[in-house]
């Protein structure tokens, strides 16, 4: 049920996300390593969020969330580019496929992820389907939450802490940062744009917080006992590199019961807002418990 | 009298680009560098460009262009950062300094280039002299011109033209679009904050396209004809990466003679604004005087 969810919200996102870039008018070399980046695929998650959130209070139109939502997942994937490069994290692939450095060149990834990052903004602003106060809302929170004091700054936390002993709380603090930003910000977007009052907003806010928690949590478990098939990268590439990981600092036994306790602490604060829809926890759920 | 404009104007701009980046809650090892990409300090052309565009239509007050001015002088300077990587233009100098990325790293230097261009929309979006109208005109205009159609394209373009031989109107297709949009779109998001009337920002569009040819022609005549010290990187640094210039495809006199022809065009669209203030005009002819 919750996956046949994630696959029509996937085959809602994917082309439109390509058209947004295909209605571009470039230089040919230019356009098709954008569209290579934009088909990767993958989970979709932040927008899937965002749109989870935003219909446990508007079940009936989706007009008003797509272009945030396409904004998020162009954002998240300049992210990844940027961090592949072999500068930042050095990755050769991601999803199965070369990442685009290695597809293409240093200078054409560098170029993607700032038209992607661009994009985005753009992609919002100029939306037909939003209220001036609401793009502006928007456009706040995706500054903030992807910006230097967000995920850019975990990022550069993230690449300062390869050789370093972390302790939890340290961890904590760089994944909130690099993943957990945005993750939070789709929850809190949806919600927003939706319609949910304050405390409800403040609530999901707090459950975006768990759930992005989790969602690393389950990335580091699984860069252990992952199989490279299912997850489009080499297993144990954290291991490699020296960083600090959950099952690292914690051991597996233990980041196991850290995880499920803040998959409690999220249903708690889902409760709190009291929407009676428990698509968002079912998302909790599965992606807690994914195996790529 | 025009240069003691464009110093009061620095001395406003220098202070609250680093005020806006101070505030940030970063770790120190990342506002470090983040301060140092800010205080480079620079002609500040783009802002200048943009507060006297306004002025010239709202001579009393400039709170409502401090925001838009310091965003455009963010893009620029994140544009600046990335095209200075080794996988791009490979530049170890900028104005009489190591470039970030020799300074500190390449990874800190993507990132700072992201963040810069991250935060500029960021303070659009939360600015509080504006309306929420204003700031999504301004977001538009900002992310279209430094975007993939825009400056992105023209850097891409640049870069794939090293070791071709362009002629004349490629030349100006890839200048209009790296150097061309930003200095544009000063000119066109300050005539219409200040309140310019349709045929004006018309107008004055044309004549801020006139002046990024004129200026970036003029860098190209720097580039063989002037002195390091005054220009703060190598002389002959195109030449040395086989780059097409204006000199090179029209020779020196030719390009001279093109650049005359432009200021006069510019002039003209001047006139046809109507605007009762010599102040852009001041600023065409020093710009594309410069020495430096």
């Amino acid at each position: 049920m919750i996956n046949q969810y994630i696959q029509e919200k996937q085959n809602e996102i994917n082309p439109l996300i390509k058209d947004e870039c295909q209605s571009l008018n470039l230089p040919e070399r230019l356009k098709q390593p954008l569209i290579y980046a934009v088909e990767a695929g993958g989970k979709r998650l932040r927008p899937i969020l965002m749109m989870a959130s935003f219909e446990a209070f508007q079940p009936k139109s989706t007009d008003k969330i797509i272009h945030p939502a396409l904004a998020l997942e162009m954002i998240h994937t300049y992210s990844l580019i940027h961090d592949d490069l072999p500068a930042m994290d050095d990755d050769d692939f991601r999803r199965g496929r070369y990442t685009i450095h290695k597809a293409y060149d240093d200078a054409t990834a560098i170029l993607i992820g700032d038209g992607l990052l661009t994009y985005a903004f753009q992609v919002v602003s100029r939306s037909n389907q939003l209220e001036a106060e609401e793009k502006i809302y928007v456009l706040q929170q995706l500054s903030q939450a992807s910006g230097l004091e967000g995920m850019i700054a975990g990022q550069f936390l993230d690449l300062q802490s390869e050789n370093q002993n972390l302790q939890e709380e340290e961890l904590n603090n760089i994944h909130q940062l690099k993943t957990g930003q945005l993750i939070r910000v789709a929850i809190k977007i949806g919600a927003y744009l939706g319609g949910a009052t304050p405390p409800q907003i403040e609530a999901l806010d707090e459950f975006g917080r768990y759930l992005g928690l989790v969602f690393q949590i389950q990335d580091d478990i699984l860069d252990v006992k992952g199989n490279k098939d299912d997850i489009g990268k080499p297993v144990g590439s954290d291991e490699e590199k020296n960083k600090s990981t959950y099952p690292k600092v914690l051991g597996l036994n233990q980041t196991n019961e850290i995880k499920k306790h803040y998959m409690q602490q999220a249903k708690k604060k889902y409760d709190d807002a009291r929407i009676n829809q428990p698509r968002l926890l079912e998302l909790l759920q599965i992606f807690g418990e994914r195996t790529s």
